[in-house]
């Protein structure tokens, strides 16, 4: 069996994400009232980067010696974890490339470029990125920064769950709702979670079109999705294809389950999210709010809450989000 | 001289208040790096009822004795106080009764009536709802909540400077930016950063069309617009005609400055806070804001910041803020 993150590796990547990643706070969401569950938002959207990439990002960069620092470091991302590795390499004052998927979000990609990094755009697969980042990484002496299956980036992502466990009020969460794309996030929050709060059941959010790692779960084995299939749900955060080997094993010792939601579903949560919660989301970054508002208690295992559902990125497109606020998406419990 | 709101007032307000208002972080805003200054934004829109408001109203009916609450509260409001009257009172288990003006956005009244309370619509001046509010109150017998001109009030709102105090890294803020409408809000918040943070200046910030707060301060004379110039600012929360009597005396003696911004300049502003914030904000709201976006750092009296600017409320139209993020409004520093 791989050998999890430890709590003592998430508690050393606090000390150094201190001043760095804002101390999101959790905001009641009365709107998921319909099941009776009583939910709290933990708002990662309000990162400066506007995900919680930069908490794994920071932390791997940070940690790296300061010889490999010097030469540069490259990733590879749908688009949030780029963001964040050119973001925190810009505040460490290191050299970055990032190579982003062709149907990345321009919103994403301005945004990369903006921090002073270089873009590189490759195929919209997990093959074709990977391979441009070892390019890089064989050619330039650039250090790679893994988007998930990596142990510094899931310590750091880790360090939500920590928060979660200071400030949820007694007797803590019930559940904790966590979108799950390559597994770094839930993988890094299950370590503190179940270390801190094992009552609370620790449950993977994925879109219906993108559930491999339900599948994988489910049946004990890795599995990857079909590319195509991956690439047909808004969510553009989660179109990863297969969980990470790190990740995997994580996610089968310290998670509870993993749930799904249909793209309508994650567009009204987004509608919710802004207009009962004043905050901006993405598709994939709502997923777990969708959750909390759709899946009935008996669904997600619990009573009555505190459920926390972790939003894990607001990098919308503009013109999507006005859609999604002037469409009838949102009757949902008026 | 009026008896200025102690100290100790907001800080018993913050213990009754403890797991009550959400405890908001300072989110970096790097959009307003244009004029060189550094931005914080402390977005009160997170809180349950979208604004600020419900920390002075939720002090103000907790502090009442119980014989008094038994029989109910009546407030009136141009939208946000109301809100937070009715949520307040809900929380306290006391009846409420809310007089609004008949202009006041659906997605406010809506949400008062959400929460269970008497809705009163009346015509949009403030002597309107104070005589229907005062007709209510002696009539019933239910308590008054005012929105601004009340020491509980004030000390409730001043619970944002205790954390803006506590949570800004050092040397501190060089200013705090405070939208102005009666002047409850930045009454409070000024209490608490001249007593904590003394260096740091205190500044208002009104739409040009209704300034009475800054003809008021720059005269000394507390003066009064037409209702019907105020009714001309699309943003709704700061459509008050005149600041209050007990709130001027604490204008005069801690503010250091008012300024003014445009409908277009906070317009931008709720833009740039959406996408590159991920905040959802309502025009008033984001008058601080658009204040740290256009005012140079000389019109402000800092050198490069930080600057907190606060984020008063998120209760936006949802065709409006629709409009916004696909209009070009927001071409800002791109």
């Amino acid at each position: 069996m791989a050998d999890l993150v430890s709590l003592d590796e998430v508690r050393a990547a606090a000390r150094r994400l201190r001043g760095v990643a804002v101390r999101t706070p959790l905001v009641p969401f009365p709107a998921a009232a319909r099941n009776g569950i009583s939910v709290l938002i933990k708002p990662e959207s309000l990162q400066p980067t506007g995900a919680f990439k930069l908490r794994g990002a920071y932390n791997a960069i940070s940690a790296l010696p300061e010889a490999e620092r010097r030469r540069g470091v490259v990733a590879h991302s749908s688009g949030n974890h780029g963001y964040a590795v050119a973001y925190a390499a810009a505040l460490l004052d290191v050299k970055a490339a990032i190579v982003v998927p062709e149907n990345a979000p321009a919103i994403k990609t301005d945004a990369i470029a903006a921090a002073g990094a270089e873009l590189v755009r490759v195929a919209p697969t997990l093959a074709a990125r990977t391979e441009a980042a070892e390019h890089i990484a064989r050619t330039r002496g650039y250090a790679q920064i893994p988007p998930f299956d990596d142990r510094r980036v899931i310590a750091g992502q880790g360090t939500i769950g920590l928060e979660i466990a200071a400030d949820c009020p007694a007797p803590g969460p019930e559940a904790v709702l966590v979108p799950v794309s390559g597994g770094g996030l839930i993988s890094g929050i299950a370590v503190a979670i179940k270390a801190l709060r094992p009552q609370a059941r620790v449950i993977g959010v994925e879109p219906e079109l993108a559930a491999d790692a339900r599948e994988s779960f489910r049946t004990g084995t890795r599995v990857a999705w079909p590319p195509s299939d991956v690439a047909r749900t808004v969510a553009d955060a989660l179109r990863v294809e297969r969980v990470g080997s790190l990740t995997f094993p994580h996610i089968r010792e310290l998670v509870s389950d993993i749930v799904t939601v249909s793209d309508e579903e994650m567009l009204v949560a987004v509608r919710l999210l802004a207009l009962r919660a004043r905050l901006v989301a993405e598709p994939g970054g709502a997923a777990a709010v969708a959750a909390s508002l759709f899946r009935s208690a008996r669904e997600l295992g619990v009573s009555q809450g505190p459920v926390v559902a972790v939003l894990s990125g607001g990098n919308i497109d503009p013109a999507m989000l006005a859609g999604v606020l002037t469409s009838g998406a949102g009757s949902y419990n008026r």
